[in-house]
């Protein structure tokens, strides 16, 4: 049933700045079997992630580069089509950071079960995975917003910054969302319920930022860093705190990454800025996991996804994530579940 | 036996850049006469600190800035020649934030008595007074350093700095200072028990900073701001934490603070960097003071001061401390001591 040879993607290349097709390699390759406490997987859904980026240089990131001519991997949805574990069943659904491949074999280890009952599959992936746990960390243990604060958060469309302005307003913030296109900006005022939305391409961006925030910036969740953010942190309150999550604005960028220092901000305002990366809260993920279930189930946390089909279509999707393609969590479909 | 006139400093023009004789004037007025609840005050001691630069100017800072035409404020240790308040006898030495003049009234709220039994009566302006404490809350609430971390402070030799590293070793870090002069690298060395102190001044600073920090920084106390921040800052570690006490590289710039932006570095590394202010502690100033105290009886703490003479001389002493002039505390000393 299942074909002999599998599809996988390979990094041949390090990107120098933007990353491009030649970059990466299509590639075949046996298909594999799992031997004991492995199983043998279908990949389903293929997550795209910001991140990835960093690991594709050889600089110091988050975490550790891709090899060379290696399979990229990342966060994966499979269907599990044949066990030497007792741990996991034919047609158990999995998610684990995995290759950019059509079938592959896994340790057990590597491998959480998911339970389709309880959300849609995708969500593992989105909000209620990395990118919602990441949201929910950086402002809620960095960020603290009280009741009545500002809290802006640039990159508000994606699948980090969507859950992070409405979980500001659960907690009795006001949230004021950037983003880069109109279609976005709506998504955020009409669909989530932020209270101000506001274009960081318009040439006036700096003074409707004024407008939206009159009473100052008190945490400003920051994923794309560079002069959008040099914007916001002119504005911040005594006691600001501002959680880095990402800088995506530098991902590409091959120059140096210049602009005014921000230390006197931060200085005479008693501000605070820290970076984190998910994992650092590991500890915490299952408590999280079921607030954020919780609060998708009543209706505070919505959500969209942008879902592409189709395993060739995997290195553009990721190419997208710079151009702002995506609104909400962007996801490859590879296939369907067997049942 | 006191002067019918005495002698005051105004601030008369804002500073552009670094600050001239001719923004401030010498004034004189007549001996002021204290009413209820008032004493008249004779100066003993004025204090210079760089966080004055700020107040001169009309931007947003720390503290309001101070008023054109009007009397620079500041620490001042005085003695109570009159007095119209119960709280306070003739002979008190007291300190308070009071101008530039030889001889002033103040309100018995503006007032705290020190007592000259306890330690030298210069020490209210410096290691036991608003620097000390500024070292002390910056490093323990912000940078909490841990056994054998590595502590790099910049402004080392200064009234903070000098107390930073001290506090630095006695929690069992590393202390390493960051000077401008020779002198100031062997009083780190030699008299304060610094592991190592290197010159910024040198073609082969960041080298240095490299070699005296191989396991690299977790905790950067900065009180000096610009390029010497941005070598350290390249060499932190994960979870480094970066206490913001000063900028004073910067407090006389007069183009915007243009270099190398800190998020991604603070975001690779889960580091925090928090600014603050002395007064953000104040409800804990009375037990860390005793701490403080303590440290010093005990010799843990070691000080030294620099100390012109007379007040005349308030002037050159503010601005030398723009030019490294000092070690340690930098005070004036304008009259002694009555008995």
């Amino acid at each position: 049933m299942h074909p002999e040879t599998i599809q996988q993607i390979l990094l041949v290349r390090r990107p120098k700045g933007m990353p491009v097709e030649e970059d990466f390699k299509f590639d075949q390759a046996p298909m594999p079997k799992p031997v004991l406490n492995e199983v043998l997987l279908k990949t389903l859904y293929v997550s795209v992630d910001p991140y990835m980026r960093g690991r594709m240089s050889d600089r110091k990131s988050y975490v550790p580069p891709f090899q060379l001519d290696e399979v990229i991997k990342g966060g994966v949805i499979s269907e599990v089509i044949a066990s030497q574990t007792p741990e996991f069943s034919e047609g158990d659904l999995v998610i684990g950071n995995l290759g950019w491949r059509t079938y592959q074999t896994a340790h057990e280890d590597e491998l959480r079960k998911i339970d389709e009952k309880l959300a849609p599959i995708t969500t593992h992936l989105g909000v209620l995975g990395m990118p919602g746990l990441t949201a929910y960390f950086g402002l809620l243990d960095i960020g603290q917003p009280k009741v009545n604060e500002t809290v802006v958060v640039s990159g508000a469309a994606g699948a980090v910054g969507s859950v992070v302005g409405q979980i500001a307003k659960i907690k009795g913030a006001r949230a004021v969302g950037i983003a880069g296109t109109q279609e976005k900006l709506d998504f955020l005022k009409n669909d989530l319920g932020f209270d101000e939305a506001i274009n960081y391409k318009d040439g006036d961006f700096y003074e409707q930022l004024k407008q939206t925030c009159p009473n100052g910036v008190d945490v400003y969740y920051d994923n794309v860093g560079g002069e959008v953010s040099d914007a916001v942190l002119r504005m911040i309150n005594h006691g600001a705190r501002i959680p880095l999550c990402g800088q995506i604005s530098l991902y590409n960028l091959e120059k140096p990454d210049i602009g005014p220092r921000v230390q006197s901000q931060l200085l005479i305002n008693s501000a605070l800025m820290k970076g984190f990366i998910v994992s650092d809260y590991a500890k915490e993920f299952q408590e999280a996991e079921q607030i954020l279930a919780k609060w998708v189930q009543d209706g505070k946390i919505k959500y969209r996804e942008t879902i592409v089909e189709g395993f060739d279509n995997i290195i553009q999707a990721f190419l997208g994530l710079f151009e702002g393609d995506n609104i909400g969590k962007y996801l490859v479909k590879i296939a369907d579940q067997s049942k």
